[in-house]
């Protein structure tokens, strides 16, 4: 199931208009064209709607987030609805100012996403303020860990049918659903955490798997998330005494550009909840 | 010949007045210290003048195009002009939007660049717009393959001539042209694709070339194109079995950085036409 | 000494706002994740004081200079003061433009900093510039050598006295003065130079080691130049011969994620003045 995803894109090569933080644009871009798609950046107001229009894709990730960029984010966004091309949400640092969590609800509220990818601080603090309610998603814990795994995919559900996307969480375990099952995912390696943009990649790379399978957005993020985690653990047993987190780096991307279907089908550890 | 080039890039250190992407302007700053030169970034309009004028050559790359910052290219372009520093185009995603196109031939209406460097979609774009007609250059195929050289080079010499730039198209085979002569270069390797920039870094490279050989842009260009298609080809020989396109992407500019005059004498490969 | 500010930094993990260029915007945040920091990016004026708050410290770098992000970043280095957040400035490019010093002087005059690193020539420019006079300050030479160390240690602790900060001079040999005693540090590899961005990523290491160890931020601040410059060395010991500058780029950060505190006590080389 996962393996056909993966196959998918490496076939179609989805083209990922992609408005990202210039923090971890390249890396964005490389793990674009290591799984089989491509990028194209562009965010001036000017030309987005032409760029989201030759694509199959969009990703906006809000990570060095620029207010004079807000409407440009829109308009794509739009474009994209418009076109029912499948449209990816990185809300970064949503809940560290006012203005991220504004900007990424926002966002929520003017453009139809397909998928919103974040950590678990960041998709609380989205679920808190959706609605300006604090409810049930506020329950979300601080991490996702097998004690309260129950209650956060609960409130992931939740939150997925208000928000009308499929809602990645990723952290220890990873939570991929569509309100209605929910996809917990154990691969991964905890030194992840020490390689800057780790999510923007995945975000960026989830981008092309839910484009290049339209009609199964949930079972393609899900994949998406799992080939990320799985490339971790690939990328960290190549890792040598010298080796630390830049190595690290470019060996994840590595492995993403070697994954096979059969390596991601047979390394695959999730559960359906 | 090409030789000579790179040494005279060695012993003279252009300093290049890069204004260019985020995406891929670390790689492009790495590659110009790898080639022998130095890289200065700046593209506010409040110093652009400056720093141009204590540069030795200008590359102007718009792959994350921002409208308020045309203003600074063109201003730095002029300047540039005004203390014949060599400038060089890379009029990334020419074609892809209405705007790109628009402010490359902008960008060549007023500023008079030494090379534009671009693949051939974009080169294309810019030749069909140039002057408002669809004539000869129109004819530029969708690829350059060993079938329509011979009609893509008379195209392009076509198209130098009007621009008064040499002209380098980069893709399977690569063609440099004054409009007089032209180099077809085969160097490169196709998974050069997969590593995202490698064109921008191209023709950052490129500007050190023609900066340090002002007498010869042509065969400097030349040189340039040849070099970066000769390390992609060394440093995929250097390629494990696990790395994919970020290790690929360190090698290519630790090639360029370990680049002899020999080794890139006795690995040209090209014909002029 | 040393050692024991690697291990605060670990232990504490310090969270730094880093607003930077986006050349080096990612070996920046890699090399805090590697020391064992955080990095957050943000330079938006609505969002700037809402990130410094929740951060420990501050770094403020104009290598890739806008305007328009300058009351950003005063803004954020005002309420950095305000919460007494060390801030460290890296004047890039200072005297490179007329824009760049003055910004530099700017953010000098309206924000405390508590330490100011750059090489000689950006240093020298602020010391010039300072208070409008050329006085002693211009006296700094070109490059630092063993001849005129004494001269420039000097003229160093001077600024530092002016300026109210520590200074850190980066180059063949580091002085790193609070005005009253000056570290001068023979660690380091010359091909660092061949590396962008290496002063960059040294800045945003800083401020993680002062804002883990706020009792002594000059001690705290040569620490980090030696590490480094040791960095540099034992990530050139690992080099082979196919390796370039970017291969090098990725393993000092390595060696900066692997450095212990034993190996830095061991290999820490200065003297002090």
């Amino acid at each position: 199931m996962f393996g056909q995803m993966l196959e998918n894109v490496r076939t179609k090569a989805p083209l990922i208009h992609t408005i990202t933080n210039y923090v971890t644009a390249n890396d964005c871009a490389n793990i674009l064209l290591a799984c089989g798609g491509s990028p194209i950046m562009a965010f001036d107001a000017g030309e987005v709607e032409d760029i989201t229009t030759l694509c199959g894709g969009l990703c906006i990730n809000i990570g060095t987030l620029d207010q004079r960029n807000v409407p440009a984010m829109l308009a794509a966004g739009r474009k994209a609805n418009q076109l029912s091309h499948p449209a990816v949400l990185d809300p970064v640092g949503a809940g560290a100012s006012a203005l991220r969590t504004a900007t990424a609800l926002r966002l929520m509220r003017e453009v139809r996403f397909s998928v919103i990818r974040g950590n678990i601080s960041e998709i609380r603090a989205l679920a808190s303020g959706h609605g300006g309610s604090r409810g049930v998603d506020a329950d979300m814990a601080d991490q996702v860990t097998e004690g309260d795994l129950e209650r956060t995919v609960r409130s992931a559900k939740a939150f997925a049918q208000r928000a009308g996307a499929v809602i990645a969480i990723t952290g220890a375990i990873d939570i991929v659903t569509d309100g209605d099952r929910a996809f917990c995912i154990r691969n991964g390696h905890r030194d992840m955490r020490k390689v800057t943009g780790a999510g923007c990649q995945l975000s960026a790379m989830t981008a092309a798997y839910v484009t290049a399978n339209p009609d199964d957005i949930l079972t393609a993020a899900a994949a998406a998330v799992c080939a990320m985690g799985l490339c971790g653990q690939r990328a960290h047993a190549r890792m040598t005494a010298a080796d630390g987190n830049a190595s690290y780096r470019g060996y994840i991307i590595d492995a993403v550009c070697n994954l096979t279907a059969e390596t991601l089908e047979a390394g695959a550890d999730y559960s359906v909840l």
